[in-house]
């Protein structure tokens, strides 16, 4: 298992269908839990999932479609049932406070912990969100209503130590913290040992991109310019592209050109039509444009790496 | 298949788990849909099982907790992507307009069909609903919040009439309609012949009486007297039976003494706390005292007979 890894909960599109859930996706930072989307069913998918909600903090909502965040107050009753003490922070666009205060006034009043909801300007790219380990930026898309994708990008890890090499120096615990952040070391005599000789450079971070609902909108390539792993929407296939301009939606053959584009490492599509019986079209529709693309698939845990 | 059916969607209590979805049923009357509670995942729930949402006209929620409700706003946008244009009535304790409305204001704008909203007074007895196959009453129940059950009592259906007999006695079609409803015929030359040559009994109408959630609470056993199958909540064994207490619910054995002091003819039992990984000893509890006593279980159809 990666260290960083997208857990796919739901990747359906708002009808409900046997075969996909409402949209709803785990990202996953070394067991740190973000969520991205809740649609209705979000946290039965947890259970099956074997997600842990006492690890989850920050919730993401890029629109307010029924089918990416209606799940939302059945898993902050379930959170309170958990006793959950810590607060909960919603990052969504404006217009979630309308949506949720009363839910929450009708329905969870003796809630053991507080919601911070955290209104995003959907139409920006901004940091939203930013804790010791990830930073989380927002993506305007172009969809029917304000929405965003987000951009999940892993902070730059400290080096590894060379245990050999440390303990060949007698270095003091007190300035393994600063080595580890590149410092060289000064030792008694007044010698110096350069850094490269004390330590392996840590991994690459890593950057994920989720962008879902919009219409093809080549305005966000140079925001997921190189990502590790791009979600994009494919709503529809090539034969329904008037249908996804009218409904501000994509194309697979579309999410693929962006992917290309932005030359990111892979592409994972989804928010797939309840037409399609079976959604290898789409997969051969993106393929053709670019070929590192699989299907989202409920279940399916993709490393970032 | 019988002419009266209770499908069971969910029988879980608030918390989630893989075994078991919120609470949902729907009464089928010859393909007349009626739903009670309409927990998260109920859509989902409802394309599993095959059952028809454009039959569906009233929904009937026993009470404002998540786990009874929280799957209506996912419904009613569905219902719209779906084009309904009839009205669709929901019956529902107070406090479902504060609930349902900001959602429907800000989800559903453009809804191509009315939602009527019957707000039930759920401490006591009353007829909240009837059309020509159905009368449905409130039974007020005994929960932490305004909570009602709901008596489906199907009307008498017209007697059969016997071809045989119509035909020697050259009956005028117009005249069959009064004949099913029991009246006698007379003949040009004045002879009168009564209804029982003319006719076979219908068969007696059937009753269903739902209640969930609810303490052990005698005062309904005059409600369901003799009711065909009785549908009572079991949320927890012998064993919790304090817990059942402090939180106004039922433990089997309760509900199965219920169903004997009430004298019903079968009894189903739901509501099963999450603590439960194999809800036999709910089933082995209940039986002890109600022999004729089933556990509901998703997918579940139960003839009302």
């Amino acid at each position: 298992m990666a260290d960083f890894n997208i857990h796919i909960l739901g990747c359906g599109s708002a009808f409900p269908t046997t075969r996909h859930m409402a949209t709803s996706q785990i990202v996953n930072l070394r067991d740190k839990l973000y969520m991205i989307d809740c649609g209705e069913g979000t946290q039965v998918q947890m259970r099956h999932m074997r997600i842990k909600f006492n690890r989850l903090n920050h919730i993401f909502i890029s629109h307010l479609h029924g089918d990416h965040c209606f799940g939302l107050p059945g898993l902050i009753s379930t959170l309170g049932m958990l006793g959950r003490t810590g607060d909960l922070f919603i990052h969504a666009p404006k217009g979630i406070e309308d949506y949720l205060q009363p839910i929450l006034n009708l329905f969870n009043k003796g809630l053991p912990f507080r919601i911070q909801l955290n209104q995003i300007d959907a139409s920006r790219q901004a940091l939203i969100m930013e804790d010791r380990s990830m930073e989380v930026y927002s993506i305007p898309l172009n969809h029917r209503t304000p929405t965003c994708g987000f951009l999940f990008a892993e902070k730059q890890k400290e080096a590894h130590l060379i245990r050999e090499m440390i303990d060949f120096y007698q270095i003091p615990i007190k300035c393994l913290c600063q080595i580890k952040q590149g410092a060289d070391y000064t030792a008694p005599n007044g010698e110096i040992i350069p850094n490269n000789r004390l330590t392996l450079p840590a991994e690459p971070a890593k950057r994920y991109a989720y962008c879902s609902d919009t219409a093809y909108f080549p305005t966000i390539i140079p925001i997921i310019s190189n990502v590790d792993l791009l979600y994009h929407e494919a709503t529809f296939a090539e034969a329904e592209k008037e249908r996804a301009k009218e409904t501000y939606h994509s194309t697979a053959a579309q999410a693929a050109e962006i992917a290309k584009r932005a030359n990111v490492k892979k592409l994972v599509i989804g928010h797939f039509s309840a037409r399609y019986e079976d959604d290898t079209i789409l997969k051969t529709e993106a393929i053709r444009v670019f070929p590192d693309t699989i299907l989202a698939k409920e279940g399916l845990v993709l490393p970032v790496e």
